[in-house]
């Protein structure tokens, strides 16, 4: 059960961001910008991103939902399971490994990325942008994470549940209703 | 030395956002709403927030920061210091106290705010909404912790700095350059 009333009828974080819609419309202006926006990470790899860091923070509902949309992204399921059960190992480039494994010590704490780190991606072709882009999303998910489980959201079991949410989340991004934050924009 | 070329007249925060300024705007406009915007925390309370969280995280920036904002905010330095050193003796109300331990637990990790917590912040006197707003305040500034840090960004070592950011942050809030934004919004 929800630390504070939540409506009941919108799970995980969408209740969260419905609670407050003036402090919503910014955290999802911000999550459109980096997850949907131009870059030269494709949208698959920036939803893995998500995954790792939700998947670091043990965040049941977060790990899901962009699993889920990395998997329909990338049309198959494979390798963000893979990505987020050991990076290394994961058939994914040199490039997007380094950038993971980046994103998993920025969700630790942003004190545990080191320059070799960062070397090894510039080694593997990442630019700063790319570098940029995955310390910003992986603390953007250290964001989400901690309003989903600080509140205690529902998290809804049925796969069937993240399956539709991740087609959302392909199809219309991360501003789903922009017509509800009419008034609020300026 | 910051892991990607940043402005080096910049430090801290302000030459990461200074980085990608579409992404600024949104995380300077959820900052705004939230630590300046209507509430019954007074700002030096959110302010504590934002320090408590830093510290947790060990962001030295970011919790010099906070700590002389909320110092300049509520008129004296000791509060804010006492609050950091062990918030159940700090010289705070016992609402501050028991939303302080929420905010310290969101940091952590959201799942270890628990249900006992709540009860405490609710039996002290907290609202629904300041419930909220902490778990907001402290998710926002794990976010931050890890961008100034995740990012190796330069930390001015003299106290005096931060002294004048504080200044800032009372008198002019999170959106001190709003017309640098001009072209973004809509």
């Amino acid at each position: 059960m929800p630390h504070i009333p939540l409506d009941e009828n919108l799970p995980g974080i969408t209740g969260i961001l419905n609670y407050r819609l003036d402090a919503a419309l910014p955290i999802r202006q911000l999550t459109q910008i980096l997850l949907r926006g131009e870059s030269t990470l494709t949208e698959g790899e920036r939803e893995m991103i998500a995954a790792v860091v939700s998947n670091g923070n043990e965040c049941k509902f977060c790990t899901a939902a962009h699993t889920a949309a990395a998997a329909v992204l990338m049309g198959e399921k494979e390798t963000v399971e893979k990505v987020k059960q050991d990076i290394s190992r994961a058939p994914v480039s040199a490039k997007m490994k380094a950038l993971l494994t980046v994103a998993k010590a920025t969700q630790e704490n942003g004190r545990n990325v080191t320059p070799a780190m960062v070397a090894q991606a510039r080694q593997a072709g990442a630019t700063d942008r790319e570098l940029y882009d995955t310390v910003m999303i992986a603390a953007l998910f250290s964001l989400y994470n901690r309003l989903v489980d600080g509140l205690a959201s529902v998290t809804p079991t049925e796969p069937a549940f993240y399956e539709r949410l991740a087609h959302i989340l392909k199809d219309k991004g991360y501003m789903p209703s922009a017509d509800r934050y009419a008034g609020l924009t300026g």
